[in-house]
């Protein structure tokens, strides 16, 4: 099944980005264009099932999985970006991270009113940042239809961040 | 004509990220379906034609456009990355910057020898990026055999840090 060869391709690296943690890295199932394919084949299910009109890009590794998807359904991506990268007007959104703070932006003009918009990121951990998208998405007036991601940490409770969203992630720890 | 459209779709915006800088805002050709992929029909063109069996795929804007050539034509992305974002064993490469210096990174594993790599990212500006990116895949043992842009600011002169390479990008200012 897809979802297991997907699995046995992400890689642990130990003790990164700090002593203990167990970092869940992609690069092995990116270089692979059969399971990169197949990842995209199951997020296009959701995407095409949500009726969804645009793509929220999720700064950085969000945005390969975005463009292969748009290429894919034929929809618009929209990066939501780290702050002070976007040119143009911008609205911005303040989270917390475990330590400090994080600031995500997204243009004012990239969603028109009533869209309805997929989040798109590689991983799903404690959900602030995918809240504060989901949170740039609906001040731009547009809807959130779909949060998708590769792997969910389901141990540090991403969701409980995201009640009331359809989260999917095909790969769960 | 294709690459018209994509260019009127390039937006200016003026003193960003610094005075005096006139930014070349790609969102709104990310937004636009249609647009998205003609620039991706026009670099599958430049891929397929030099048998390309990797794209290098430059952090961050470069993602968006490698993963949807990748969708499109079967081949595997690597992820060249700013110091301290890959997890696990890496080359490094160190390059100016107008001020000061910046560090790319590539996984040790990401390419085999002998592989042909397209380098992928929206804008050739000053080419230490794409110099820096290049160094990457030939310390794999791998050869650039093309580098891809959506823009070219010829004034900045990129190609002259990158002679013997072959350099597209369809929107010149």
């Amino acid at each position: 099944m897809s979802v297991d060869r997907i699995r046995a391709a992400i890689r642990d690296v130990p003790d990164f980005p700090e002593p203990g943690i167990i970092f869940k890295d992609i690069t092995p199932l990116l270089k692979d264009p059969s399971l990169f394919r197949e990842t995209i084949d199951i997020f296009c299910e959701q995407v095409d099932a949500s009726n969804v009109t645009k793509l929220a890009a999720v700064d950085a590794r969000g945005f390969l999985f975005a463009g292969a998807i748009s290429e894919r359904l034929h929809v618009g991506v929209i990066p939501i970006r780290k702050q002070g990268k976007l040119p143009y007007l911008t609205y911005e959104k303040r989270y917390d991270l475990e330590y400090g703070t994080a600031t995500l932006a997204v243009h004012q003009d990239a969603f028109e009113a009533g869209e309805r918009v997929a989040i798109v990121d590689d991983l799903l951990a404690t959900g602030g940042t995918a809240r504060a998208t989901a949170e740039l998405v609906e001040t731009c007036g547009a809807t959130v239809a779909s949060m998708l991601f590769v792997i969910e940490l389901a141990f540090l409770n991403g969701r409980g961040k995201l009640a009331g969203y359809n989260v999917f992630a095909p790969v769960v720890y």
